[in-house]
């Protein structure tokens, strides 16, 4: 997917610090690269940003894909450097550096910027061949892509449909199980499980077009620990957990959503928590507009739980119960990205794709989370999420 | 999954080079960094291999489950050098710099070989701290991996169990698909795609544990692009190729293994090229064993080619159609790794896992390829693939 970058940011940095060019050397499971080249593949390949182009640099077996399909203004062959001839002489780790010194060399490029994640052997093989390689501490190009135009919201948008898909089964499979009598829940005689959840979350994203980095079915203390993906038989009165991220398998844009369930009769506080937590949703949510801070949409959610005498880690660094983690974060080519919605949460700017997911958690209680996706407007939001928000599990 | 790793050529190295350790800085998503640390985590961390053991950096939401599950002698937290007062002081990408050279100080380290990788904003930051960083060139982490103990051996037999399940289901759907008057196949009056069958191969093998990078399912020209993907329906008489490498979730090992079908009555140089191509695959598994070098395999495979008329890259290092690629690779954590079974494989060891994949490519007539994964002993090897080869799809 070619999504019209805005590369403008990055060449008034290069500008202004005297640099020819930015480089990116990975293979496109890195969204930056993906993102700046608007190419996939496997396997490394560089990337070139001067003041007048985009120029790849690809193996001849991704050449004809990288000519038709990315985004860039000239593409190159190793061969053209005689890449396969130097591997035999030299090494393929001397090699890259030779390759890559002259393809640079050709585009009149003798300072470079690179991420803080370019590869070590590449930069210190092109120091050694003279060209200046400077870090560019700030990571630009992920600034750059926290911001979407229309095709990447469509397409965030067509991974959260999927999303509501999946989690419209988990809810399906928990609202319909049986309760044994010492409080499991059952299908057709058997425990329902977090993986047999998980199973049929996956399966349904997978009809959907999408992938799947990994998905959160937690219950009881399990669902305390936000990292805890969950495991073994699910339970009535307990709080659930359900947090689905997938990616678009061609598009290669994230959702993200979760809503908590519990079957039966959960006691009164994991029912208070509950509100207490679609309070700070929503009073987070309420925040969110271009201008505002990325910490201001955080305080609103923590003043929330805070004022419901919960902790957060705003009232104590060190709480291990409370409201945790931050309040949201950016979503797009990664599932986390740019910009933040936490205590160091810059301006929000129209365009920003961000979750909003405040939670209340406690080994003893259970976890409580309920996140929405919503794009920053002028004037405040559109959510990108269209599912109910109730702890009661029913079937459509 | 702890793999009782051997990292005694890397410590090795170490000493011959006078440095006294070497860092990993990734996620898991590297595999050297899985391997070494036993840990898996979506966020980088630090893993720090000396001679006295293995020592793990990382943050405090990774800090309880590393500690239980890493393979690691000693897991710090980032807290205990302060990382969150610097990143307020300094930014994150200097706090990760003091942090880490910090961390580095109390492990009596002040030289340290990097793997090629390695980012090259923490290898600065080091560098202006005094420590000496040197790209270690030769991937001696990839090297250990190459050779699988039992536990990995069991991983991959898992994963390559899968994949047979998955590729039944995918030659269930072609044998038993209709053809239509133009040749389309049709499963309930609607043409049978890749698209379809990738849907049903991916959803079988998470039904079985695992995930997918990609799978090929490409039928005629498609077919002839060994990197092509597919796409659209498949028809009879044509060549399809079904190429399958899924992950286990839980260990993370892959498997491989390609078969080439054709419905109804396929024309005779494609029936010709199939049975070279077994003939290949037959001939290269043959000339595997422990001592032999994956070079040898390779040109037991381009013997064969070669001797039935067609290309191959020893041939006409250009050309553009018969065997074009390698004979295989090694197969572990990463889909394609160490041992190379091409024109620069080394020496063949007791317990590499690779692949034989021989194939022969030609857009006027398709692509063939058959591969399955073996894993070397010392008088031969042992075929970790149970599934029958033969072009006709057939039910079991």
């Amino acid at each position: 997917m070619n999504v019209d970058v805005d590369l403008s940011p990055l060449r008034e940095y290069l500008a202004a610090e005297g640099l020819d060019g930015y480089c990116i050397d990975d293979d496109s499971s890195d969204s930056d690269q993906r993102y700046v080249s608007g190419f996939t593949a496997p396997d490394p390949f560089q990337t070139l940003v001067t003041q007048d182009g985009v120029h790849l640099l690809v193996s001849g077996l991704e050449y004809g894909r990288a000519t038709a399909e990315a985004d860039a203004d000239s593409v190159t062959r190793l061969s053209e450097y005689d890449y396969q001839e130097l591997v035999v002489e030299h090494g393929s780790h001397e090699a890259k550096s030779r390759t890559l010194a002259a393809f640079l060399e050709d585009h009149g490029v003798d300072s470079l910027a690179v991420p803080r994640n370019f590869p070590t052997g590449t930069a210190d093989g092109l120091r050694d061949r003279g060209i200046e390689v400077t870090v560019e501490p700030e990571g630009i190009v992920e600034e750059i892509r926290a911001t979407k135009n229309e095709g990447e919201l469509e397409a965030i948008r067509e991974s959260q449909r999927a999303n509501e898909a999946a989690m419209a089964r988990a809810e399906e499979l928990i609202a319909q199980a049986d309760v044994a009598d010492d409080g499991t829940l059952l299908v057709d005689g058997d425990p329902l499980t977090s993986e047999r959840v998980t199973e049929e979350i996956e399966v349904t994203l997978l009809r959907h077009g999408c992938g799947l980095d990994d998905t959160i079915v937690a219950c009881g203390a399990d669902g305390a620990d936000p990292h805890n993906r969950g495991s073994g038989p699910l339970e009535a009165e307990e709080l659930i957990v359900i947090d689905i991220f997938p990616r678009n398998k061609e598009t290669g844009y994230h959702a993200d959503m979760t809503r908590t369930f519990a079957r039966g009769d959960p006691d009164v506080e994991a029912r208070r928590r509950y509100e207490v937590t679609r309070d700070a949703y929503e009073a987070a949510l309420e925040a969110v507009e271009a201008g505002a801070t990325g910490a201001e949409v955080h305080d609103a959610a923590c003043d929330v739980i805070e004022g419901a005498g919960y902790d957060t880690l705003r009232s104590d660094p060190d709480a291990e119960t409370g409201f945790i983690h931050s309040t949201g974060h950016g979503v797009g080519l990664d599932v986390h990205e740019q910009p933040s919605v936490s205590p160091s949460g810059g301006e929000l700017e129209a365009g920003h794709v961000i979750s909003i997911e405040p939670g209340i958690y406690d080994p003893e209680v259970g976890g409580v989370r309920i996140e929405d996706l919503v794009v920053v407007t002028e004037d405040g939001y559109e959510n990108l999420t269209d599912y109910r928000v109730g702890l009661e599990p029913t079937v459509e």
